[in-house]
């Protein structure tokens, strides 16, 4: 399943460029070869504005001007985001045809960083859900097993890094859509605190919710691409830092860890991601709380989004999408006041948290990626428990990042891919990395 | 109709009380005396309570302490609003027996001020309504025709004033609630800025429209009340003050001022106001639009206030009160979403109206007084009419003063009285209360 990509790290194809064993414009070439239209990861390929960006990329290096890590790198573009001169499709019928006339603010920083935008990649119709099948393009295809979920609704970003089109890919993420499909398909995904990628230019699925995020192969490259886009990285000590050394439970060389009791878990999964962090005691939270201000808030918002197309053209939307529209339109206004004051509540209990314990790990998601189609698993139903274990981290705006962690045996034979999700205090990034460094070696 | 009180301004009282000629204990006796039992305006009296808080700030007086202008000043109450060992009896069933164990904020202010608690006075159930004749004590009743209703939901503090029972009275005003009565009983009422006077204490109906305000015979007295609850005042210069001198249109001697067109008024109601301001060029705002956010937001708190009680006991209520709390059950969350939104948005608009005016002037009520337990009015349901030139001024937290504006002929014979409805900027409260003195002379 690998393409030109894989295996390929962003620092390596920097040192390539600014070798001269390779150009961005070759680059662009290596990504329109690899594209495997099977797996539908993209809706859009923009061969000719690609090639524009890429021949000033190398010209400008050649020139001296240098952008940083990103300058040159190919890099894929949920179409929900907005890139000037292309479709932004939302995976909807609602948009056919649809062009966006400004960049969304995330993709004038990749230009800024000397990124080289190539296309659209397939989404969830309006991001409203995690599966990835749901689209007037058709299902994403998970590319470690073909009629299984890619995951969404940052889809097609996933599934073009997995399968080594591209090493770079932007989505967003609002009870989880970036770190769902990097988890079912085997890569990084990193969804920083909130408004750090700041959303504008962004279809807007729920604005208090929705984060800009990254994806790629490896948290390394994650951090990376981050720190191209948002500025150089702080390095901030660890709990350990201030500890007299003496070992207490949950310190890991890159600090203290605190393993999040997931509520409904396949057991495998569990056992591989809880064994990545021996010594990290357990605790709980309140996700059966948090998911209910998650749902409160995302359906409020969602439904004020899309209020008039549901009245007007309700036939336009993906059967699966109007049905959870609906629902969303009749979340009291009550349910919401609760939940926006519940929500300052879980914010102050797990700052409490937070003061302990520089990170917080748990699998990113409870099971691997379902066959395509599917809305239950054995552990219930699938649109609850596809959010069930990142949605809070939405709700509470923090920085989580998940890394692939194995694979674990599938029904019915061969393997499937987990994660291992680590989410931290905001301006405490660095540390999430330094964590996925350790894990990984 | 005349108590005691009748005539009497707080200044005057102040004025006997330093020169021996009157006494708080005196006071107190008096209020008892006053009282009208068939007005139905004090659900609790606190003879012994008042007694002896009136005994300490008459020795304080005659020791030197002097607290300032509500020095020994009987003061009534509003039944949402905890004193200390008082029931809070909400005008429900759901609170019979019930006592509060501290002081609301506003009580605390009062106390400090040297102001003596009288009683409790009578509120529509839970504050949630603008008739005066929904509450588990009886209708509130008009002193200017018992037929008719009061006004609320601080109808008892209203109308104890109005009928001279106490020179001050303490309410809350969520869309109106101390600004209807007011109108409707022929006295003054003030509706601070929002939080000038905190809400701790007082019984939510919706958190963020709820105000703390003074109901009194004139504005001249709301005027002192509120600045020895909340401070010296500080003396606002007009827009005037900045200008040629020329005289543009809508200047009066106080201040520029804008009419603001009702939506729907009774005619006589519309002319006896407008005449009060010549000059005054006429302003349109969206009051349509105003009252949508208004709904959105005051329905989906007050459900959450009150989920439980509505799930759990619903006959405990008032019929009528029940009935509207099911229809704010069902408020949408997307709907306050988007009032939140649109909050903003005409937040911006009256600011640039009150960017070019100091006072926005209209009616407070469109109508006088309807008898007791109508429901509908010729100029359409009650429960709407009630609020409608009120509520945009919690939605917006302005500043907001009914002053007395005479009488209409009142259908059936008698004349009732209306009133003047004076809005200004945040910080701009000494203008209202300019404004107000030239109306009245």
């Amino acid at each position: 399943m690998g393409g030109f990509f894989t295996g390929r790290t962003l620092t390596g194809i920097g040192r390539d460029l600014r070798a001269g064993r390779e150009s961005a414009r070759g680059l662009v070439a290596r990504v329109l070869d690899s594209v495997d239209k099977d797996l539908n990861a993209f809706v859009t390929l923009d061969a000719e504005g690609a090639e524009a960006a890429a021949r000033w990329a190398d010209e400008e290096l050649a020139s001296g001007v240098d952008r940083g890590p990103l300058h040159g790198v190919p890099v894929a573009v949920k179409d929900i985001i907005d890139v000037a001169g292309l479709p932004t499709g939302m995976g909807s019928g609602h948009y056919a045809g649809h062009v966006a006339e400004a960049d969304a603010a995330c993709v004038t920083m990749l230009r800024d960083a000397g990124a080289v935008i190539v296309g659209k990649t397939g989404t969830q119709e309006f991001a409203f859900g995690g599966s990835g099948d749901v689209s007037v393009n058709g299902a994403v295809r998970n590319p470690h097993d073909r009629e299984r979920m890619s995951g969404g609704s940052s889809s097609g970003s996933a599934v073009a890094v997995a399968a080594g089109m591209v090493p770079l890919a932007i989505g967003t993420d609002t009870g989880g859509s970036v770190r769902i499909p990097s988890a079912f398909c085997g890569i990084a995904g990193f969804k920083p605190a909130h408004g750090t990628i700041p959303a504008d230019g962004v279809f807007p699925l729920s604005r208090s919710l929705d984060h800009v995020g990254v994806l790629a192969a490896t948290a390394d490259d994650c951090r990376v691409a981050y720190h191209a886009l948002t500025g150089p990285a702080e390095a901030v000590p660890s709990l350990l830092a201030g500890s007299s050394g003496g070992g207490r439970a949950g310190d890991a060389p890159y600090g203290r860890v605190a393993w999040i009791e997931p509520p409904a878990c396949d057991p495998e999964v569990e056992r591989r991601v809880r064994a990545l962090f021996p010594d990290a005691p357990s605790e709980r939270i309140d996700f059966a709380g948090l998911r209910q201000v998650f749902l409160a808030i995302e359906y409020s918002e969602a439904y004020d989004v899309h209020a008039e197309r549901v009245a007007e053209a309700p036939g336009r939307y993906q059967a699966a999408t109007l049905a959870r529209l609906e629902d969303a339109g009749r979340m009291p206004g009550w349910r919401l006041v609760r939940a926006l004051r519940e929500r300052d509540r879980y914010a102050e209990e797990i700052a409490g948290l937070l003061d302990r314990y520089d990170l917080l790990a748990m699998p990113t998601m409870p099971i691997p990626a379902p066959r395509i189609g599917a809305t239950e698993v054995g552990l219930g139903p699938l649109t609850a428990l596809l959010v069930s274990l990142t949605s809070p981290w939405n709700v509470l705006g923090l920085p989580a990042l998940s890394v692939p962690a194995g694979t674990v045996p599938a029904d019915g034979g061969g393997e499937l891919p987990i994660g291992a999700q680590l989410v931290t205090r905001r301006g405490a990034e660095s540390l999430l990395f330094t964590a996925a460094e350790h894990l990984t070696t």
